[in-house]
């Protein structure tokens, strides 16, 4: 009996694991599902003193970097053995659903809890991890490039939410930029890097899947367009004699959503922003701005589809007798998931009985920060009709325990 | 030879014209060609206070009503006798142009002196008038509109300008509300209102005709359309699965044109403002709000058009799956001009030697203001390349001279 009681998978314990996130997910809790933890506002912190509680609760060692990153710490013993992070974030976009980086924080402690409790001996420190501001609250994935190496000084002289409120947020957090800046960890001590993570698309729910692996967050680039034409009196001026950036902006809308659907079935685009000038109802618009980004899993098809995207904005403002400005705003390649992680999850989801397929990250994680330090993979679990950063973001309890007890099996293999 | 010089038709002295139309397009100049006269700012007060020592100067009587409407007064001298009244405004849009508003008056103020100084007896008194804020930096058509009776206390509650502009203002310009809601006059006093204006438009400069008469006002509609559909993340939310505002926007502003060219080819259409929301470049616009506003010369078009345009967004939202709101903010049914002023134009035109046309202005006037009060006549000279409400705004000397001669030769039959 014990022969066959001890073939069985190790299992996470998920009452355990539900009480954390029920409890978590009350801090900031918006009362209609939804959190509201911006980084550094008095809920996030709240929620990350919990966290400290909770960890010291467990007898776990609690740790935190210059970047704020908080930790649970289990030694394996072995001197200067390196450690296998993963983890996820507690702050939230504002307004934003409770399972979005809380799940992966949630479930990498009750991994450790499990290993702890299990006294299994591994080759490798484990640290549970909740990074700072992945969101981007002040600068996007800014605990994880901290710990990467990442972050440089220019990095935090805009951020996103203005210097001000930056400032006065490290010192709510008892943060500073000095630290921030020194947080970095060396390659060595760093043997790999998990993430489990909801969906925050519809392809494993409707594919009736139940964890999706990941092989690649996908790359990115963005442009502001400007289409120009010229402001003529809307009344006086027949529509034959106008140049109407809008026309162009509009053509080219529709024609992105077009070109993607039928050309690049795996990329994804959006124009997201847009304004017209002068904007008054009365006159023709001059000028059309808008915000283009575009994404794919394949550094080939990214290209491409760049080529392609300016090809058929320079399309439309010429058969609108437009002119063209295409300033590049940012461009970032995929970044790729270890091959090897890759199968040892899909060896974990084997064991545990759970069907998984491959997908790519359309959104950004911590994870791509940590692409050149260490090993990197990530996980993910079905998001009810594809919803996320909304208070109507959810994923079944059955399947969170499913993707934390894949979290478990893969930390077992590559830590054993 | 008394006999055939009295048989060529009086004109204008385009010299003494020229004169003065220099000088006020110097009151408020821009230095390329434009003037900014926003009305009761320093450059408008100064460019009143001119026309009024110009008035006086020229041994006219001054006027001025409670509306802050400008005059220069010629009695006819029969007791009780109506006035015609003809002018246009000295007001300018935020850098606009030397010809729009200022033609008509110093072409008025022209008519005024070719008249006494030719000691012609008339049966009406004549009036040429420099109606205040036409452009409505605070109340669209305001002078004209105090004048007519028109004005209400609620129309000066939400200024365009702001309540604390519009004060200020007034008190520069030594006006007040009260006095302003009382500038009415009786229908029995006015005889008829004429305006030469510049066309703003390409129609008379394209068909290479003198004179374009008006024969309407165009009526307009306007709506703000709301697109709704749903906010998800750009990343990870494939094409299919979207619910994107911009799609319904785009599609609708494209569409707009196709319509009105095809089957409204006497009317014209504008999206003019646009913006999405949350309005982020990573996020699939969850809202696209924009404004519409379309004109014609003709009732029955008009409420065509607005059906099928109303129809058009319709179609539009539920082709890419999104709900619409349509929020009418405005309608007024095209006012048509004298059909007797008409004639006269006409024949004024003839006895000339000058082409023209019947058009309808696309473009309001204070002519509207008056449609209920008294018969109503206007004449479009060309606009070079259709520009107007900008520096390039620009009419040849000469056209201004046979609007000016047409306007003397209408004003004399009218009030003969």
């Amino acid at each position: 009996m014990t022969e066959s009681f001890s073939t069985l998978p190790l299992r996470i314990n998920a009452d355990r694991m539900s009480a954390s996130f029920i409890h978590l997910a009350s801090i900031g809790a918006t009362g209609d599902g939804g959190v509201s933890r911006v980084t550094f506002s008095e809920e996030h912190l709240a929620a990350r003193k919990w966290l400290q509680t909770e960890i010291e609760n467990a007898g776990f060692e609690f740790r935190m970097d210059g970047a704020g990153n908080h930790s649970a710490f289990l030694d394996c013993g072995i001197k200067d053995a390196p450690t296998l992070l993963f983890g996820s974030h507690l702050d939230s976009v504002p307004n934003g659903g409770r399972f979005d980086g809380a799940l992966g924080v949630m479930a990498a402690l009750e991994v450790l809890r499990t290993v702890r409790e299990n006294r299994i001996s591994l080759r490798l420190n484990l640290e549970a991890i909740d990074f700072t501001d992945e969101e981007g609250t002040h600068a996007s994935l800014l605990g994880s490039s901290a710990l990467a190496g990442n972050l440089h000084p220019e990095d935090l002289k805009n951020p996103y939410s203005g210097r001000e409120n930056f400032k006065a947020g490290l010192m709510r957090a008892g943060l500073s930029e000095e630290n921030m800046l020194r947080a970095s960890r060396s390659k060595e001590s760093i043997a790999g890097y998990l993430e489990l993570h909801i969906e925050q698309g519809k392809r494993l729910e409707r594919a009736g899947i139940n964890i999706g692996i990941v092989s690649a967050i996908v790359g990115y680039g963005s442009y502001r367009l400007s289409f120009i034409g010229r402001a003529d009196h809307a009344g006086s001026t027949s529509m034959e004699d106008r140049l109407d950036a809008g026309q162009g902006a509009g053509a080219f809308i529709l024609a992105v959503r077009e070109i993607v659907m039928r050309d690049f079935p795996n990329c994804v685009a959006n124009v997201g922003k847009i304004e017209f000038a002068p904007g008054a109802s009365n006159i023709v618009p001059a000028r059309a701005d808008l915000l283009l980004e575009f994404r794919s899993p394949d550094e080939d098809q990214l290209l491409k589809l760049d080529i392609a995207l300016m090809k058929l904005a320079n399309d439309k403002a010429e058969q609108f007798g437009l002119k063209l400005l295409a300033e590049p705003l940012g461009k970032h390649l995929p970044n790729l998931m270890s091959a090897d992680i890759q199968k040892t999850f899909r060896s974990s989801c084997d064991t545990l009985g759970l069907s998984s397929t491959v997908l790519a990250s359309g959104a950004i994680h911590d994870a791509q920060s940590l692409v050149d330090v260490c090993p990197i993979g990530m996980i993910f679990v079905p998001s009810v009709d594809g919803a996320s950063h909304a208070p109507r973001e959810f994923t079944k309890w059955d399947d969170c325990v499913h993707g934390a007890n894949v979290l478990l099996q893969t930390v077992l293999s590559l830590a054993a």
